[in-house]
């Protein structure tokens, strides 16, 4: 099978990591596509590609298009595509495959599941890449190229690929969240943020080779009411944060409380 | 300045943790205690040390004795100490240092600042510990030992170390309860929990580099409602866990819009 030549609409995190792991593995980017001709410049240039900012100079001999822009603002671009048989593709956790459907007698999903920042260089190979697709002919070209840049390929409907999201929401999104709860906390105390750096680190790295579950600690599941008063006291000028601080320990307590119930 | 001679109150993670590092570093550990002799043995064992189960037969000619017990049961072990000269030191977070003070002429706090597990290897040289004393030369004695085992050693009063334990909740505790949030999630959904372990760790080296509040990503920083209202009705038989979901994407919303207004 011949190499699909590929668009790409958008010029942010997704499409930059992603352009460069398909230019990497071999892949020809034919167009870049941004509202702002410099980003799509930028980008393009480093991935050979052509940059347009106007989306009626998108190539339809494109073999795959994969539409990288915010979920909101998808809809608006896809109308561009009316009839189209190129493979349109979207990138995103929680958007059903069948939003494509009115536009290409061809397409589906490829949805990396991982955070994206333009400083950090991210290695592709070790980024689980869930893919959908409307032909067992799509699934194959999706398939083969997830593989191309990615060592964990796995298919997934719709249905399952919006639990997954949802997951990563808690497991990225929220958990950065307490991580920036206590970096301000931190700050607001002049005490540096570097110090609490290895226990984040730690934390994750259990995580990897035991059940997050299993390996909860802290005055919530000890139970120590004392400390969690003592805590929540001191958070009195925060009720937003202090309600986190009550809400989770409350849940973590319980859970606690279920297990040790479940043991005997 | 000799090392000194030190007993462990305790056989938990913490003192086996620092019991071993103490150990490795030429210090010679005494006794152990633990309520359990068998468990005060297995440590005891590991340190060429007596163990005991009996805190009358603790030798009161020990330089220092850390009181590694949970903070609930501390103050009943103190009780055995009464009118010691022996420097008694304890390793929690939120207990401040004055509740050593009716026991001994000498004491202070040696904070380890890491979550501990019995299945992980963990370097003490990467571990931050905060130290303090009721006496310069106690401050002196705690802070030879803690840079002979750890790079990163701070003088902290009880106070700051109470604020430092907060974050660390934050930073620790409620991250690895969003991670087992995702997990049981997935497990009710039958999608491996392996999927989402690049994406943990990634969050976490993120903040090794960034500030977690800059590079926070995800549907409630983007203010995509759409995505939000399809996340929470997922959600719906579980409503603890909606709950956390609708607080903190909130925070997350509300905290975006506080800088975009900034911005200005």
């Amino acid at each position: 099978m011949n190499k699909p030549r590929i668009s790409l609409i958008g010029s942010g995190n997704v499409a930059t990591h992603l352009g460069k792991a398909l230019f990497e593995s071999g892949y020809q980017i034919a167009q870049v596509f941004s509202k702002t001709f410099e980003k799509a410049k930028l980008l393009a240039d480093q991935l050979a590609a052509e940059p347009i900012n106007d989306l009626s100079e998108i190539n339809p001999d494109t073999d795959l298009i994969f539409v990288l822009v915010k979920d909101s603002w998808m809809m608006e671009v896809l109308e561009h595509f009316t009839s189209y048989d190129t493979l349109l593709v979207h990138a995103s956790g929680s958007v059903e495959m069948d939003v494509l459907k009115p536009f290409s007698a061809n397409f589906g999903v490829f949805y990396p599941l991982q955070t994206f920042s333009r400083t950090r260089i991210i290695t592709f190979k070790n980024i689980p890449v869930c893919i959908e697709a409307n032909t067992s002919k799509n699934v194959s070209i999706l398939s083969e190229i997830a593989k191309d840049i990615s060592g964990n390929v796995y298919q997934m409907d719709s249905e399952q690929r919006l639990r997954l999201h949802i997951a990563a929401v808690y497991a990225c999104n929220f958990s950065n969240y307490m991580y920036s709860i206590a970096e301000e906390f931190l700050h607001r105390n002049n005490i540096p943020f570097d110090i609490i750096k290895p226990l984040i680190l730690e934390t994750a790295h259990k995580a990897m080779d035991s059940s997050p579950s299993m390996v909860q600690t802290g005055p919530a599941y000890r139970g120590d009411k004392e400390i969690l008063e003592k805590h929540t006291s001191l958070l009195h000028s925060d009720p937003k944060i202090r309600e986190v601080y009550a809400l989770i320990s409350d849940l973590i307590t319980n859970r606690h409380e279920l297990f040790k119930k479940l043991e005997l």
